[in-house]
């Protein structure tokens, strides 16, 4: 009985979708795993939200709002919208808001998992992408703003990036706001100052030039695409743009020059979080304030901070971020909830990990059945491996010998195990040293004693009683 | 400059849609960990695709297709239908068909995450839910069947179960095709073989009396619906409820009752795993034969299995299932890959473990912040402790000792750490050990000398320069 005939379906994926698969993603959970483990030290402790929320209280703050859906995957639920979460921190404050009263205050939770954005997917630029992140709710104190930068050091080195591999760039919102008081942009000129922020967070990409073309009357792209500016004068633009160059130097250095240009709080606030650095140990090197980082989401109101990757030539990429989101509880609560968080962008910053260090560990040792009578035999062999704590398995295909050998080869098998019917009359099994094959194979260099010797080594012989032992023997050398 | 103005959104999440947190979230990732632990131990690598698909890759074998979207969330996307995955197995079989040539076969997968159901939500009846399965797509053999029903065993054992309290129950449902071909209903009834098979899928929750009516003209339940039958004769009723209740004894037992009935080809695939799960020792009591096990979804072809959670007074519920589904690969590429797979049900069966090991583990320990200018000193603390690799935290409300004490009480917190102006003076700190202060507070029984002693040892100073080793001190003891 089959089910009635329907055309044949593609197998294929929407775009910006990726499978992970094997090393790749092992890489990535042990990443998430050794991340959350820092974040627990610190006392954050494990939250998990749904996929999907209300429409309404995820917000809308994404910087690209110009997308379908304005850039989450939306759909209808029971006659109201719904949309995969565009990152963890909209679903947190909606938690807060639900909870607040039950949660210890302040209350410090990590979450992993992944999120969704509607965008142009491109190299490197997935759909769905793994965040890993950790927020403080209920602290105003710009210690919890330092703790997130000294943990996010602290979370990249436990992944296995070393000093000067890594650097937290640092800044406030609150510098820029001091300058559009000191130009004279009205308090509430929302757009204006929306479309400021994003001119400096394109600062990485388009430079000085580009920056000063968006804080004017716009800037035509290389497609010939214009985008509008925020209608500064030059006089306006140029105070934007000493605050954005004043970022050169220890925290110190910069401090210094900040104070110049102004901005009281925001100066206080960058001082305090300098000196909860130093007594958190974090390096000059690991954490330096920059006035270019303003960071894309909207909702953050104050200490922004960008992790990057530092390549051989210089920066490499963000590879997390996060800043202070006051008012996001509030949308909810009225009452304002001072709040601040990190995330860590886990499928980036495993793409950057794995140039670095190409994750090639075994397979399971496989027992291969040479005679579909004696399945039973192989599988009791497998199991007394994994029980004596081998990985182990048994080839289930119908193929022969040569075929089962390629499949271990691609399983990167180090052992198989071989019982035909000789071995079996002897009582002994056949124990393959396919690792050191592939060693003989690639080339011994010179020594012929060596390559004699080695070639006896990769296959062996033990009576079946042995075969635990011999296993760990082989494995062991 | 704020936001302009918008009505405020609730706080709160589409139905059957779960927050987790805390204990309850390190319950499910524990138990993933050690699951897939065991499924790595027995060669199978990790996989993970995206949470939504195409709606044609994802295929319709849901029970419950009078649903809103067939039991799916559905939503369009480049004008194309995605929905998000009901379960891991059917983006597998996509993936499967996508790289078919690069994969090893056969080819065996582990992969854990959560999958959606559009369905109506009731207690412990999410819409979102974790999974966590073990595939080996490629293996015609009934050793692959067996192993995953032995690999389910390992698992249920590796989370904590002990022997009897989690049994397998596996059957083929190639049983009841040979009943059906002996009733002379036609080999392309398609319809009326999947009614049948979800009359017996409810044999657990309405009994023999239940799936008779649902066998023959239809049944009316407690509230009036009327679920219409197969239209089964009473003697082709009858031949179908012999074969569901055939199954009581040992798996021996239960296999020479089941050859009377019938069906060659059914009877030897049973024996093959029977013989299959000795050798890979699975006794009687971890996986019995049980022909009302059909499972509810459609796309198995043979083999099923269910693991079941046994509580004081008998069977407490579905833990976990699979089988074998060897035409679901073929609906991409016409040629038939046989595969086997098992699902553990991981949210369920963390709620039957809560139930079972409260998991109350220790927070960090707090370093409470007496004086807002000294918050440095506290980080310093906190920071020497987890250097020390002790879990630590820094109090970073605003609040005053009494409400931080009372928040180290909400986090679990082991010690509490204080250094006020008379401890600074002297270059000493406070240790406070919660967990005793609170087993005082719970009553030491009648033992006054030891009361006394206890209240001595619950607060005690140290040298600020000796903090750590004190810390380590007061946790060990």
């Amino acid at each position: 009985m089959t089910e009635p005939a329907a055309p044949r379906p593609k197998p294929r994926r929407a775009r910006g979708l990726p499978d992970r698969r094997g090393a790749d993603l092992a890489v990535e959970r042990q990443l998430i795993s050794r991340v959350s483990k820092v974040y627990e030290d610190w006392g954050f402790e494990p939250l998990e939200t749904p996929a999907f929320e209300y429409a309404d209280a995820l917000g809308k703050f994404l910087p690209d709002q110009d997308r379908p859906n304005e850039g989450v995957f939306a759909f209808e639920d029971d006659e109201e919208w719904v949309a995969l979460r565009y990152d963890l921190t909209a679903p947190l404050a909606r938690f807060v808001a639900e909870n607040f009263d039950a949660l210890p205050k302040p209350y410090r939770r990590w979450a992993a998992g992944p999120v969704w954005r509607n965008e142009k997917p491109g190299p490197g630029r997935f759909r769905e992408f793994w965040q890993c992140d950790a927020d403080t709710v209920g602290s105003a104190s710009p210690a919890a703003d330092a703790e997130m930068i000294a943990m996010a050091c602290a979370a990249y080195s436990a992944v296995g990036l070393a000093d000067g591999q890594f650097q937290i760039k640092f800044s406030t919102r609150k510098l820029l706001d001091a300058v559009l008081e000191k130009i004279g942009v009205a308090a509430d000129a929302y757009s204006t100052r929306l479309v400021v922020l994003r001119a400096i967070d394109k600062f990485d990409r388009l430079g000085v030039k580009g920056v000063e073309a968006l804080l004017g009357a716009g800037r035509k792209d290389e497609s010939g695409d214009f985008t509008k500016g925020a209608g500064l004068d030059a006089a306006q633009a140029k105070a934007v743009l000493d605050l954005v160059g004043a970022g050169k130097g220890t925290r110190a250095e910069v401090l210094n020059r900040l104070a110049e240009i102004g901005g009281e709080a925001a100066i206080a606030e960058l001082r305090a979080i300098d000196a909860a650095l130093s007594a958190l140990n974090v390096s000059e090197a690991q954490a330096q304030i920059d006035p270019t980082i303003v960071r894309g989401l909207e909702y953050y109101t104050g200490a922004v901070f960008e992790g990057q990757l530092i390549g051989g030539d210089g920066v490499f990429g963000s590879i997390g971020g996060g800043g202070r989101y006051d008012d996001l509880v509030a949308r909810f609560r009225g009452e304002r909830i001072p709040a601040t968080g990190f995330s860590i962008g886990v499928s980036r910053l495993a793409a950057a990990l794995q140039s670095k260090q190409a994750a090639q560990s075994d397979g399971p040792v496989l027992v291969l059945v040479m005679d579909q009578e004696r399945v039973a035999d192989a599988l009791a062999m497998a199991d007394e491996l994994r029980r004596a704590g081998v990985r182990a398995e048994t080839y289930l295909g119908a193929a022969g010998m040569k075929a089962q050998l390629k499949y271990a080869d691609k399983r990167a098998a180090p052992i198989a195990i071989i019982q035909g019917g000789d071995e079996l009359a002897k009582g002994v099994v056949t124990l393959k040293d396919l690792k050191l094959g592939a060693k003989i194979a690639a080339g011994l260099g010179e020594d012929r004693e060596a390559y004699a010797k080695a070639r006896e080594q990769v296959q062996q012989q033990a009576p079946r009683a042995q075969l635990v032992a011999a296993v760990q023997q082989m494995l062991a050398r």
